[in-house]
């Protein structure tokens, strides 16, 4: 290994909104997925959660599932309200001794009230029956205009729609070496005025305790007009990295994490967008490079995308490390 | 007491939208909730107020009773022109020498058309009638047209969900003092680029009256990456600073007002948020320093920020200010 | 008059979208309201007006007045298919000999139909009646659709609700003169981080023609924190002014006008928003200074804005005016 | 040909989001619509499309067409579905011996009970019918929300609405020449801010492979304060420019082409909107200036903006070119 001694000390960062001893043993600070590994307690679950953030980030399934359930609820409710109300209150209906037939019956009166369809071949009957039908019914024109807005606020919600590489490399690069990972648009969006931000957090033991430094890393090119085709972030580790002299073993050591931030402009939108991810070590491959991963088209006309190769790399060992490992 | 000579004037600013002499006595300029403690005279109410930043504030109970009551009101209204009509005139309905049965016949009837739900054992008959059910349905649906954008607007609207410490503490800092106080957020939500801004403003006695002074007081870091465990904001006590040796009763005196505005990327709304607050005298706390609100959790794979101690802080007093007061 | 000898030139600027030749004679550049006065030709109306941005800025009362109009129009439309299919089409209607009674209640059907009420006492009978009351039924939902997201995209606009003072001063300033205006929110809104522009269109005669040359004219104050208040903005009329050295007359034969841009961050919206208004050389008072427009409650413990005196202002002749003009 | 010597070489860039060997052989980089001509392989068409995105920038004809055809879709799946059932459950209709007679009355049914009209004169009897039609009805409801959620999106996206010239222009301008192409907002909307930015691409061959380079091309005024009349953008070809001393027949074996992004804000909107087009040797004159495009009104009380001229430009041959061809 080289020398040490004129190694300048890269200044680390205290604006992370992290602190020094955040870093839980064998965790990671940022998740996969941009969130932070954070748990906020010491308060009560609506104190806690946003309603509305929980149901915008929620799957569209789990959203229209928990929409219907709602209904079905609702309709149950009401349902059994109608019976304590009396069945004959509902005219049309025919009053049986059977319990489930007046539910049922009672239960489609209620859900032909809520979606306000009304047929009207049951009509209720009497003040207190007309007045939980018209109370219903309001209520049921209240839910669908916050689903109609929820549908809005969810379908409309700004998302960069990038997938990242599942690998960061230590790939060559010039006449030393690089951290690279890239990253493409999946979708028929397009974002434009792209701006990469990459801190690196480095946990170092301190007698026997962990205490967490944070990074800027440097981009060669940090900000690009469109992502048209895909994007190879790299960080050439010069005298002035934090990264500089670290073997592979000492940025296992290290626990080393790579907290990715992109901030675009989509076109779509008009709207600012941003997309968080991280890598840590076990997603560090070290000696390796990316494959190419666009061609032309066929028939000559048109650049391709090849999503699939996005996590395409080939090995590439370093000439100093097979030598050292020697 | 230290010397005053060599006492560097801080620069006073004039663009924070108040006015020298409009600091009135014993209140203060922006209150707790951020909003300025300022009163819009000589206009008439409509003017005034903007409906829909009124509904977009209210909390959600108040907004849903509105509603309902504008939906109540509008029946009885519509009731009253049923039955100047004609109880007749609402075919399925008998007609009753009891008042109160007919209006109820009549606003149950008047809710069925609103709501659209028209089950029909009840129908408009003749010209007038079918007119005014006519006319209330389409209220009915441009209403609840006008609900749903305002649920939209209302849980749409962007919100930072910041929860600021009670206090601001006079803290020991490096060799000297600081001001500090402290935020985080509360929900389920994520800012990034977060930047604070205080100004402090002084009040001092001119001539038996009150001129308003405002200072920037700069913070050591003033913008952060991402907000995500919590963040202490901290004013370092300098030659500088318009604080640099006023003592606790002098701050009492000028009736100090620190004015806080936190502006931030929220990931999930893809949206800049803004949140203030101020602080003034009587909420300020000498010689405190505030206690750590995160651990690593029992399982030691994720920090928690513990909620419920963002208030919390420890009794530290100054020795010099013991020995001023011995 | 003083002497003309030491005038620095101010630079003229061509990026204000309008060009040297662009005025048109006794007209104004910008109109009141902010709108260019322009006027786009060769183009379709439809190609030429944006739908959405017509009805996005009609007044509130008009476009209400609009959508009852569609909805009248349509059932009218309906009501003449629903005859020409036959009004034995609609069971539940006693056909009539008289045409008007027939239309009135095809008009009903339709109505009923279009609102989704459907009370059902008349309904369609056959295939043509029922095919076409299930279109009007769609396009009735759609209708409605259509016109809840405009009440969102009209309600949730973001607009600055600025209030201009009608008139700009030159006004006593310092050891000479400027030019002011002022301005303040008039509803509950709250503007932060507000900047302001200033433009003067300056148009000489030459060779009998006019050319327009645009000047920045810098504020002493151009960004306020926030406009909790008034703000008056003022442009002191220093040696590098467009406006040195120019007396009364000169500006009234250049056709000044004054072009003002206010740009800020609206906490409720968290939205910028943008207002644009202009003065002329009619709407100049030369020689007046503002009044206060706030004073402290009688109470003592708020600030009071007094919306009604924003055009408040005292006349101030002069010295150098009276002794040249005498 | 002027000699080559002084020639100072202007640095291409490489944060365009094109690669060196991107273009493909006889296509553009940049659609004219402003989309990038590439294509996404490797991914299903789920994962590559966002269905949003394709329901927003899709036509307002096809769009309403594909909620159309959703909803006679729908109506003809439930009314299997009740014909299945039986359609004696469908209390109201008469069962024919006819199916298509059958088929109709249940489509019918299905259309009332999804949008919920619900006259009643057909009504579900029985517990399958009524579940299926109180799913219907909740269908109905939510499709029609999605609808409105849509509509909203649609019509309140942000665009540019800028009409660009067909062609972009060397014209004389100074003492040399200068590459022009113009441009106007078509709609009644108002843009300010507006910023310009230019790249040429120009893909030299090299060993019998076409090598891509990226040049920014400086504009003379590249941010207006406000798009009133029309802009024509300018960059004049100086030695630091990538066109420097490139001849007619130079630039069409470059295959040169230009890529233009205009940013700007809305004032109606208070958004940032952003339109990008590109201009390819095809699409360049070569010795020409654009016509004015405005005039003053006849009454002169306004200036008339004539879009029918935007791409009208009178040839302009210039001398160098007519003594070299010599």
């Amino acid at each position: 290994m080289k020398s040490n001694l004129h190694r300048r000390q890269p200044k680390d960062v205290d604006n992370t909104g992290f602190s020094p001893n955040s870093a839980a043993e064998g965790s990671r600070l940022i998740n996969k997925d941009g969130s932070t590994n954070l748990r906020k307690i010491g308060l009560g679950i609506f104190e806690r959660y946003s309603i509305f953030h929980t149901l915008l980030r929620m799957s569209g399934t789990k959203f229209l599932s928990l929409v219907f359930l709602f209904y079905t609820a609702t309709n149950i409710i009401f349902a059994f309200v109608y019976l304590a109300i009396g069945i004959d209150k509902l005219s049309g209906v025919e009053a049986s001794s059977n319990f489930l037939t007046n539910f049922t019956q009672a239960f489609f009166f209620s859900s032909q009230t809520m979606t306000t369809v009304g047929y009207g071949h049951v009509a209720p009957h009497g003040f207190i029956a007309n007045a939980f039908a018209s109370i219903e019914s309001f209520l049921g024109i209240i839910t669908f205009a916050l689903v109609t807005g929820m549908f809005y606020a969810r379908f409309s919600r700004p998302k960069a729609y990038i997938k990242f590489s599942d690998n960061i490399l230590i790939a060559p690069h010039k006449e030393g070496r690089a951290v690279m990972f890239r990253l493409a648009t999946y979708k028929n969006n397009h974002l434009t005025e792209v701006h990469a931000e990459v801190t690196v957090a480095i946990h170092h033991l301190h007698d026997g305790k962990r205490v967490s430094k944070f990074y800027p890393m440097p981009l060669e090119i940090s900000r690009i007009n469109s992502l048209a085709i895909s994007w190879t972030c790299v960080h050439y580790i010069t005298e002035d990295s934090p990264l500089w002299l670290m073997r592979q073993e000492d940025m296992r050591d290290a626990r080393i994490e790579f907290m990715v931030t992109i901030k675009a402009f989509d076109d779509n939108y008009s709207n600012t967008v941003l997309q968080r991810t991280s890598y840590n070590y076990d997603e560090m491959v070290y000696g390796a490079k990316f494959e190419l991963m666009y061609k032309r088209s066929d028939a000559g006309d048109v650049t391709e995308v090849m999503m699939n190769k996005i996590n395409a790399y080939v090995p590439h060992a370093f000439v100093e490390d097979v030598v050292e490992n020697a």
